[in-house]
Order: C-alpha cells, then sequence, then structure tokens
C-alpha cells in the first residue's frame, strides 16, 4: 500500500496529535491550522482534508463529499446525525467509502454514567446529600423508605446497541428483569428484546426507562405523551441518547402530573435548556450537560480507537463502529 | 418443642406486626405497648421481655442479662455495638444464648449505595447537575476531562465482611483491581485480601479506599492523619461503616490539603455532624444521613430474615449472622 495522507480536526493536546503522527508512520498525518473551535463545531472545508486518503473527525458532509480521494471516514462521536441522510449514504456507497465512527469510544462511559443515574435515584442521593437530619427523625424516615434496591426491579431500555451491552453487562450482578426494544430484533441480543409493536405492554411494567434511541427521522419524539401515559405509576425515565427523542412538553406534563417518579436526562433540546424552561422547575427531574460520553483521556482513547481500526483498515480488515 | 414466647420491639405497622404473629404460630407474639420511639432509641426493659425464650429488636443489655428465659437474641441491626462487650459476651456464651444480628438485611443497600457513591462521583454527578453549561464551554471541557470511568480503577475494601462480599459481586463487571484487608484474612475471601501489616502499601495505590470496618475499641480513629497520608493523591475515601472510625479533624486536614480527591460519607460521629462542623464546608465531602441501609419495606424484610433463622432455630440448625 502506497502511503496514505490522513487528515484529522481533532482537538486534542499538541502531544496527543504527534503520537497519532508517529503512530500512522510511514503514513502522513495532515492537520487544519488551529481555530480554536471545540469538537462539536463545524470545521469549514481544509484544503489539506481534499487531497486525503482517509479522515478523522467531523468534517462538514459538503466537504466529504467534495473530497476527491477520500478512502475511508471515520467520525470522532458516535452520534452521526449529519451524516445519516440518504444522500450521503448514497453517495458514500457508491463511491465504496466506508464510513465508521467511535462509538465504542462512549460505550463504556456512557453506560456508567446512566449506572450511576439509576443508582443515584435507588438511593436517593440528591435528596440525602441536600439534608443534615438526624437518625429517627420524619426526613429520615422517609428518606429510608424511599430508598430501594436496583436488585430485582424491572428495566426496559429502548434503543439497543453497543450502549444497551455494555450496560446489560453492568447490571447482571443486580438480577434484575431486563427488556430492550429496537426496530429491528436480530436474536443475538443478550436480553429479551422485542420490537416497536411490544412496546406498550413493557412500558407499563418496567420500573425503568432507558432511552439510548439514536436521532433520526423514525425517532424524534418517539417518547411523547401516549407513551408516557403507558408507563407505570412512579416509573424513572432515563434518557443518554439524543434529546430530540422526547416531546418535552409532554415529559414536563407527567411530571408535573406525578406519575413518573423521576427524569435523570443527559441530553435536551435544545442544549442547554434555555433558563425558563419548565423542565428546569422539577425537583424530580435530573439534568446532566451531555457529559455520560466524558472521561478523563478522551482524546487519547479516540486516537486508540481510530489507531486500531487504522490498522484494520491497512490489513484489509472488517472496520470496528462501521455505520455505512 | 414447646410453645415459645417471642417477644419484639421492632416498630413495623400493625399489619406487618399481624404478619409475624401468624408467621410464628402456634408459638406466641409479645409486643410492648407503643412508645412513639424510633428503632434507634433505648427500650427500657419490659416485663413481657423478661418472660420470653427469644427476642428480636434492640434490647438493653441490662434487660438482656436479667432475662432469666431467654434463649436466643436476635438484634434487629447491622451494627451491634452495645452487645459487643467482653462482660455480655461472656454471659451470653456462659448461658448458651446464641446472638445473631440482622445484618444481611443491609448488606444489599449498603452494597448499592456505596457503589451509588463511587459512580457518582465517576461521573461527577453532584457537579453536573448543579450547572446549566453549553456543550464546549470551559466548564463542560472540564466536567468531561474530570469524569472516569470505575472500569480499570484500583479499589481498597477496609473491613471484609457480607457487605464487602456484595459490592464485590456488584463490582465484576467493571473489572476493577480490588484489594480487601481484614484482621485475619481466612483465605476463603473472593478477591486479594490482605491484614492489617500490609495495608500501608494498599492504600498508596488505590484510586478508591471503601472503610466497612465495624465500631470496636480496636476500630476507634483507625483512618487517622498517618493513614490518610498513605493514600494516594486524589484518592477517594468512602465510610458507609461506622463515624467512630474516622478521625474526623485528620480527614478534614487532608481534605482542606487538597489530598485526597474526594470523601463519601454515610457515617459521621456524631449523626448529624453540628452546623459548624468544617466537614460541611468542603465542596468535595459528600455526607448522606446514615441511610445506606434503607429500603422501601425494609420491617418486611427484617420480619423476613427473622423467620427465616426462626425456622433454623426450631429446626436446631445454625443460625444465619450469628455474631455470639
Amino acid at each position: 500500500m502506497s502511503t496514505l495522507k490522513v487528515f484529522t480536526d481533532l482537538q486534542a493536546a499538541p502531544e496527543l496529535i504527534d503520537w497519532l503522527r508517529e503512530s500512522i508512520a510511514p503514513h502522513e498525518l495532515r492537520v487544519p491550522a488551529p481555530t480554536g473551535a471545540n469538537v462539536l463545531s463545524d470545521i469549514p472545508t481544509d484544503p489539506l482534508m481534499q487531497e486525503a486518503d482517509v479522515v478523522l473527525g467531523q468534517p462538514r458532509t459538503d466537504a466529504v463529499l467534495t473530497s476527491s480521494k477520500l478512502k475511508w471516514l471515520q467520525v470522532s462521536t458516535a452520534g452521526f446525525t449529519r451524516y445519516d441522510t440518504p444522500e450521503f449514504r448514497t453517495a458514500m456507497q457508491a463511491r465504496g467509502i466506508p464510513v465508521t465512527n467511535s462509538s465504542h469510544v462512549y460505550d463504556d462511559p456512557c453506560a456508567e454514567h446512566v449506572l450511576a443515574f439509576m443508582l443515584a435515584n435507588a438511593r436517593q442521593l440528591p435528596r440525602s446529600l441536600a439534608t443534615r437530619c438526624a437518625n429517627g427523625a420524619p426526613e429520615w424516615l422517609a428518606i429510608r423508605r424511599d430508598s430501594r434496591l436496583l436488585q430485582g426491579q424491572s428495566l426496559l431500555i429502548v434503543g439497543y446497541g453497543a450502549i444497551a451491552e455494555r450496560l446489560v453487562e453492568l447490571l447482571a450482578p443486580f438480577r434484575m428483569e431486563i427488556t430492550a426494544m429496537r426496530r429491528a430484533p436480530r436474536g443475538d441480543e443478550k436480553v429479551r428484546t422485542i420490537g416497536p409493536d411490544e412496546v406498550t405492554a413493557a412500558l407499563a411494567t418496567a420500573d425503568h426507562v432507558i432511552n439510548i434511541l439514536p436521532d433520526n427521522a423514525a425517532s424524534v419524539k418517539w417518547f411523547g405523551a401516549e407513551r408516557f401515559a403507558q408507563m407505570k405509576e412512579g416509573a424513572i425515565f432515563h434518557n443518554i441518547g439524543r434529546g430530540t427523542t422526547v416531546d418535552q412538553d409532554a415529559l414536563a406534563a407527567v411530571l408535573a402530573s406525578g406519575h413518573l417518579g423521576a427524569a435523570w436526562l443527559d441530553v435536551t433540546d435544545p442544549e442547554p435548556l434555555p433558563d425558563g424552561h419548565p423542565l428546569w422547575t422539577f425537583e424530580n427531574c435530573y439534568i446532566t450537560p451531555h457529559t455520560a460520553g466524558g472521561q478523563g483521556g478522551e482524546s487519547r482513547v479516540l486516537i486508540q480507537h481510530f489507531l486500531d481500526n487504522f490498522t484494520r483498515y491497512q490489513k484489509g480488515e472488517e472496520l470496528v463502529n462501521r455505520v455505512i
């Protein structure tokens, strides 16, 4: 294989970029001049990218479509909304360009994050950390009475992918009753898996509902008034997928009615919610600012994930996290 | 076996006391007149207790020592400090009275509670729930950078009993490097277990240190200035044992110095800490009010635990959670 030109717009520390450069040698690394933009910003088309064989980052789709030499694109996020259009898919498939993402980098932190939500709720952490009540006081008795074990509770995961798989592993010792829903069950899932046609019954019995739906045309406001109403009284709703998959007015209404026990959200639409938004007003609505996927050393993990795929690419092996 | 008189000072709903009464029939249940006292209060000697064969609850030691007919005492807590004296042990052993506690009732919630602490810390929940920062803002980048995976971190558990065993089960999928310390390792522990003579080296390498020491003469202020200083820079200290096992001035000093990453405490000495106490002043000192053992339906679980042991007692089998 001749020398490849690898372009990245990854915003990482200089020593990590150097490590990437050394790791892919003798292939060439090309980086744009620093812009100060963050990883979620649009990076304008860069002439260096137009000449690249391989791209790692979050390029604009128009820049990808006009890159005449591109052979492989690895997106540096787990979400890939901007690339998930019929036009883009068709163009990439027609040119034989595989598109991978970095979802493996985010599986572990996202799974740990939503387990942190579940346990913080079960153990009443926000309330317990805010009180100074005495042993035996009415508030103390109430906190102990409202505390739960995850052990033995039931869980519905909506959207079964790598995050759900890792979560199912983490939950194994809790002996929860777990059901997953995905658009098309394959039969190789590690828990009982249903299609959307069976979700109504599953919503009605779950103590916890976790939304990990991706953002696409079919998932917009998937959780609306009807589905919230189908949930069991006191159920806990978690969202670590995308904010667009929830009808937030419906969620506010079902929290106001007291039907849901609590909502734990890492994603909203928009992010952050504006100051006057109703979801800020509920004591039992807990919002983290889209940090579920984060971890110290994230850039290093992202680069390692790319390097692993780069090795596979050079050997002609199947790429991990291929999405197109 | 003739009909036994079972006395309980358990403060439970009338229907649960009725359930207990029906479950032990034809043996007789005797309960004191309601006092309004909570489960942790001293219940004065009750004449009904003096005639009991079996006692379930938290009787005063003098009342136990003067109970001429007592054959078995089951304490309704996990801690049993007031009974853990040479005098009481000797007296019970001399009379052949087994003493059991209810620690199994608290193993599961305590293990889930400390895992909630660990994950809330790893995922930066208190900080994330308090912010409204935008994706890409400096605070957002800082939270993601400071977020951690438990996966792969190291843990030292000080005090290896049933809570530790359950915690080790819950942590299995995280692939942490776990070491436990107990006074006398038996060799049947489920993780690498060391004695106190090896603890200095273990403290120096653990990302998380969990204190589950019981309250006794040997454990008073076991965690003092020297042991805190031996911990790794940035380590997270958790206490779900007893408040007396920590030198709180030393803990405040090591938090003030920045040496520890955070402290998560379910127990303090006294409880609650007085309003002016230094441990209230640290942003990275998180305190829940001795609620780790709580769960909805706790009285039911306590009674079930007693009934299971009552069956064993009648069959002459070994009692579970025997402490004397």
